[in-house]
């Protein structure tokens, strides 16, 4: 099976509705890279519902080594930035997402990290 | 200027992590009917930092009216149902979303519901 993950920093001050934009951000961005460049993945994931899982990670560097870990493995992972219109200083960064990949394969990137 | 709105449900019981997926599973589908039906306005919508709102919406007879209004004006939109994995039933639609489309179009639905 295949799946998106969308990890979400707990250390900024977020509403609902903020988060939910930032997540929409990442996996709409991850959606378009990964049917360019990983079509076969991504016709798998559409085909089976589209599995999107957001978890919660406590701080920027997490992030970062996120992102060293997909480039590692060779996964495709979107950093998003925020424009900063509202709640948040602009140019934070606020999320990465993962994928669509293989779940095992997500899953020694970002599973240790609880859902949010 | 062009934007993507997400309507979710306030009358269910979801977390914000739950809430967050809702919505990005929106903003993927609709970005992906946009980018075949809709091309001029993707592109645009795209190309200008892919601005989506989160609004909220009492219960599912709004996101139904909503869903009919897109319909008169001509607006695409794409209402979530959840595969009920956790914390609701399965089935249950959560969410809407409209566009990417016209600010003012848009407004005309979306435009008297608070932001979440």
């Amino acid at each position: 099976m295949v799946k998106m993950v969308i990890a979400v920093r707990k250390d900024l001050a977020m509403g609902k509705g903020k988060i939910a934009a930032q997540v929409a951000h990442a996996a709409v961005a991850c959606t378009l890279i990964s049917m360019k460049k990983n079509k076969k993945t991504f016709n798998e994931w559409y085909e089976t519902g589209q599995k999107k899982v957001v978890v919660k990670v406590d701080n920027l560097q997490e992030i970062y080594k996120i992102k060293e870990e997909c480039k590692i493995l060779g996964v495709i992972s979107e950093t998003i930035t925020d424009a900063g219109f509202t709640q948040i200083i602009p140019g934070t960064v606020t999320c990465i997402g993962l994928g669509p990949d293989e779940d095992d394969l997500l899953d020694q990137i970002t599973g240790s990290y609880g859902l949010l």
